[in-house]
Parts: structure tokens; sequence; C-alpha cells
């Protein structure tokens, strides 16, 4: 398919790199295609950044059958553009399309797609250290209906937004609330993908844990409501003694890309990783025995988010004095090294543009 | 609140009523308000039906924070207009809202906005039996924002749709998957809302019961995957002897309204109604000894829908003669009865516009 381009004729200004948040600013362009059962997925284009018109009888308003992914383009010191892991995120883009009843893409025309659009857009890409480019690729079941079934047309959109450090700072531990009255996901559900009820559906816990001065939820399985499973939006990892400790990957957890890069580099550094299920009362017991030395989050948008405190049951825990751990510290460094070129690529995770 | 009222200038041609289907077909006008955190819910408005515009990056694609209702109107012989218990329907929105987050409406406000868009709308009301206007409220988050979090901002809509009997031949038995690896919802979940992510998260255990020639799935517990919860988008009972068995509410259930007036109504003809956990072992057991007389699900779209057969673990079982019972159709007959004004409403459950 060839995608037909049609450039802004009116290009937004830059914005103040120092004010940019998180997912608050696009770039001047988006890429959209669409879905019918006869024509398949057709009609790809990049076009100026702009809001859509939608039917209020539109699926996706409803029944929310709908799913996105996270990646982000990074600018190195000698100019180049580097996406990393992408075809992950199209892989998984896949699944989580398998799990919602949405067509598959053909990933490797969607990867080149969001080539496309981030070269036109490339001025958009922050060079400024822990800053990069957003990439939002996503998809919505578009039929004016509304009958509880599956859509017959689809729109993929991918929009791109130049984001700020995660960590204002540098990156800092921070509290985490452990949840034992909300569940994210469960066996036979749909938390192993990137659905968009998934999310909707954590805002509350998270919405608790604000008010108690937590950063985040530390989720627990549906079923027992004690094994750890992610953190907030993310992967969790925990160092117990010499060993790195991350949930096993199940139909309610996200197999996260930042998640099995964090697999990798410890274990090319000659650390035990082990993936298994993890009790919450295992991980208080261990810090007891003084045992429990590191808790890492890890996804695209912070990379690594070090745990400095944990609240179970009115009682809060303070891991590794609050500081950043070794590892942490370390993994942190690798990742963004390798996604900024200032780090050899061993893994060939890096995709330049 | 005043609600600016902005009629069509161009009227659309009434539907052919014998290919109505559901939620296809929409009225003239709807209603809209927005919500900010300083204003709170404002601006509401009477328009002419049409597409919204809005940003690609708005939270509800992303993000699912969004609840909806599913009420009726129907235009009785004497050409009178009722809604069925619509105060019930408000009240839930508000616990759906509650539980996704979601600034709280007024409900009595809402119900007068929804009752002036019906009278404006009233020609658009089927009178032919079976027929109604579907009233679809529903909020959606509409913050321009990627970060996982509240929306700051938010949009109530309601469209019309007149929809056709939902039953063309009458009511008849349905087909039943019990449903064994896919999970609707569990205990801390959101499955006692009407939120939209449970729905496009079924629809894959859907798309695969039809795929075996069954309407609709029976979900079980997400825990034990063994009591029995809801059948597809309905609430589910079983008549057991002499006694009507539906599951006990909890946080993964749906509360009902046709559920609740079901329950009323078989209380006043003096039949015993349990709300109690009901495995699906139990269920096949009662079917051996011959005691599985009659099971049904209670809905707004169908009012009620026999099951007429239940498939589990490769074993089919046929509850009374696939025919439909009769308590079932006595249901059926008086809940629409009262529905359309037939039937003289003792409960105080319609409302006449």
């Amino acid at each position: 398919m060839q995608i037909v381009i049609e450039r802004t004729t009116t290009p937004k200004p830059k914005p103040d790199l120092d004010k940019l948040g998180f997912g608050r600013v696009f770039t001047d362009h988006m890429f959209m295609m669409d879905y019918n059962n006869e024509a398949g997925w057709h009609n790809p284009r990049i076009r100026p950044y702009g809001p859509m018109e939608l039917d209020p009888s539109t699926a996706v308003f409803h029944y929310a059958q709908a799913v996105f992914e996270g990646m982000k383009a990074f600018r190195t010191a000698d100019g180049r553009i580097l996406l990393f892991r992408p075809r992950q995120n199209m892989s998984r883009l896949n699944k989580s399309n398998a799990r919602m009843v949405i067509p598959l893409i053909d990933e490797a025309f969607c990867l080149e797609a969001i080539k496309q659009l981030v070269r036109l857009d490339q001025d958009w890409i922050p060079s400024a250290l822990g800053m990069s480019l957003y990439i939002r690729p996503f998809i919505i079941a578009t039929d004016p209906v509304l009958g509880v079934r599956r859509s017959s047309t689809y729109r993929f959109i991918t929009i791109l937004s130049p984001v700020g450090a995660y960590y204002e700072q540098g990156i800092s531990p921070i509290s985490i609330h452990v949840e034992s009255e909300y569940v994210r996901a469960v066996r036979g559900g749909t938390g192993f993908a990137k659905a968009a009820g998934n999310y909707g559906g954590s805002l509350k816990a998270q919405e608790e844990a604000h008010q108690e001065g937590h950063s985040q939820v530390l989720w627990l399985d549906g079923i027992e409501r004690r094994y750890v499973e992610e953190v907030g939006a993310m992967n969790v990892f925990f160092r117990i003694g010499d060993e790195m400790i991350t949930p096993e990957l199940g139909d309610s957890i996200l197999p996260g890309i930042t998640r099995d890069s964090v697999i990798h580099l410890l274990r090319h550094w000659g650390i035990t990783v082990t993936e298994r299920k993890l009790a919450i009362d295992e991980l208080f017991q261990a810090y007891e025995e003084g045992k429990l030395l590191e808790a890492l989050g890890s996804g695209t948008a912070a990379a690594i988010s070090p745990i400095g405190k944990l609240a179970w049951k009115g009682r809060t825990i303070t891991i590794g004095d609050g500081k950043i751990g070794e590892w942490s510290q370390k993994l942190y460094d690798t990742l963004t090294g390798i996604q900024t070129g200032r780090i050899r690529d061993e893994w060939g995770w890096t995709v330049e543009l």
C-alpha cells in the first residue's frame, strides 16, 4: 500500500521543552488507516494532526473495543534517530488485537508508516538528555452501531508527542500503595493486552493511592490477592539478596518490552533473574530478614522507576534506605544509554531511522 | 441549568420499521453537556444529531474512562409515552461514575434532560408491539492528554434509537455456551459498573461462542470459574423445582433493573426467589435430577430471553424441551405489558412523559 502524505500548511511552533510534561503536546502530523470487511486495512495516509469526526454512536465510546501501544524515538548526540525495539511493539499490538477481536495489522507495514511519520516530524524530537518523542499507535472500533458485537470497521491512528524527562530531578524512588481492594486483571481477562479498558479500570485505585500520598499502586493477583503482578502501568522487579525476581507472565500481566530488556541485561551481567509467583507476604518477610534490597518498575514512559516505599495493610517499609539501588541505577543508565546511542547496542534493539 | 435547544432544520425521514435492527438508526436530536473542574457539568444542550469532533489524543480512545446506560421509551396503545424505571438508570449511572472516577451527575436534571429529548423526538417512538425507543446516555473522558490519570474534562451525551422487536418471530429460547476460558469480571474489578471496558473485553468469548453456533456465553466467576454470573450482557435466572435462583449481586455482577423487576414480580406471585451463589455443576446436577425447569436472561434489550440449551465441557443440555417456560413467558408478558401500558403498573415503575 502507498501511504498518501498531505503535509500541513500551518506548522505549529515548537513547544517550550521545560514545560512538555507527558503526552500533552502533539506534532504536526498523524498517520491513519481504516478497516472494513471488504477492503481490509486501507487508505493509509499521513495528514496534518487534527480532530477526528465521529458519530456519537461510534462503538469505541460505548464498548471500548480499542488497543494501543507506546514506544519512543530518541535523538542521539550525533543527530541520528533511534527507535527502541519497535518490532516488539507491533507484535504485541497484534496480540492485543487478537484478544480484543480487532483485525490484525501488517506489522512491517505499520512500522514503516510510523517511521515515515517520525521522519516527517523529526524536528519535534527533543535532543536534551532524558527527552524523547513518544509514539502512540492505537486502534479504535468505529461502527456507528450500539449492538454489543465486534465492530466491522476500525481506524488505526498514530500520533507523536515530544515528552520531557520523566523525572525532572533525575530518577528518584517512589512510594507505592499495595492494593488490597481493587483488582486490575484476572486470569481469563484482558490484562496481558494493551486494551483501553484495563487502564480506565485502574484509575480508581490510583486516585485513592494518590490521596494517601503514594505515587502508584502495586497490583496483586485477582484470585488470591496475594501475588504481586504490576506496579501502576509498569512491570515490577524485586531484588532479594543476589537474585532479581519478577512475576511470571500470564494472561493478567502485560509482557513489557522494557521488562524483557531488563531481564536480558541482568542475565548478561551474570545476575540470576527468576520469573515466578511472588507473594506480598514473602516480600515483607524478605524485608524483615534484611534481604529486600531493591524494587523497581519498568516501562516505556520512565524506563526504570525505583520503588522506595511499600505500604501494605497500615505498614510502610522503606527499601534500600529510600535510595536508588545499585542494579536499578545501572539498568536505568544502560537502558537509556542504549536508547540514545551513548552505549553500544549489543542486542540489535535500536532501529535507526 | 437551562437546556438550550437547537432544532434540526433538516429532519431525517423515518426509517422502515421492518428493518430497524438494534441501535443502527438514530433520531434527529441528541443531548449533550460538558464537565470541567471549574464549571462542573455545564452547557446542557439539545442539538441536531451529528458527529463530534475529538482530538485523536482524547482520553476515552486510549484508556476507556467511559460509562453508559440503556433504557427505553414505549408508546402505549392510547398514544402515551412511558419510560421504565428511569430513575434507577440514573442512579446506576452514578454508581458507574464513582467506580470509574467520573464526576457524578445530577440524576434528576439528567432525567429531565432525557425527557425533553424524548419529547422533542417523540415521533420516532415506534408504536408497533415489541418496538420502542432505545435511550443511550453515556459519558466519555475528553482530556486531550496521554498520561494515564483521571481526565479533568468529560462529555455526557444521550442519543436515541428506535429499535425493532428483539425477537422478530416472538421470543424463542437461545443456545448458550458456558464459558470456561474467558472471564468477564472479578471481585475488585469493574463488573458491577456499566463501564465500556467490560463490554469490549467480552467480545472474544462471544465471537467464539457464535462460531460454535451459540447465541451467547454464560459467564462464570473469575476466581473459581464455577459460579454462574451473567449471560451475555444480561442477568441470569434458573428455575430449579419451584424455586427461582439468580446469582447474588457482588462487584462482578451488574445490578440489572430488569433483574430487580423480575425478582419483584416473581415474589409478588408467591414464588420463592433466592439470590445466592449457584455453581455450574449444581445446575447440571439439577438437570440430571429433572429439576432444572427453566432458564432465562433478563435485560433492557430483550426484557426476557429464555435459554433453551446450555453447552458445557462438550455436553449440551436442553432445558424445558427447548420451549419457553411458564414463568419465562409470564415474566415477558407482564414486563412488556407494564412497559407498554397494557397491564396496570402496580409498582410505580413507569414514568409518563
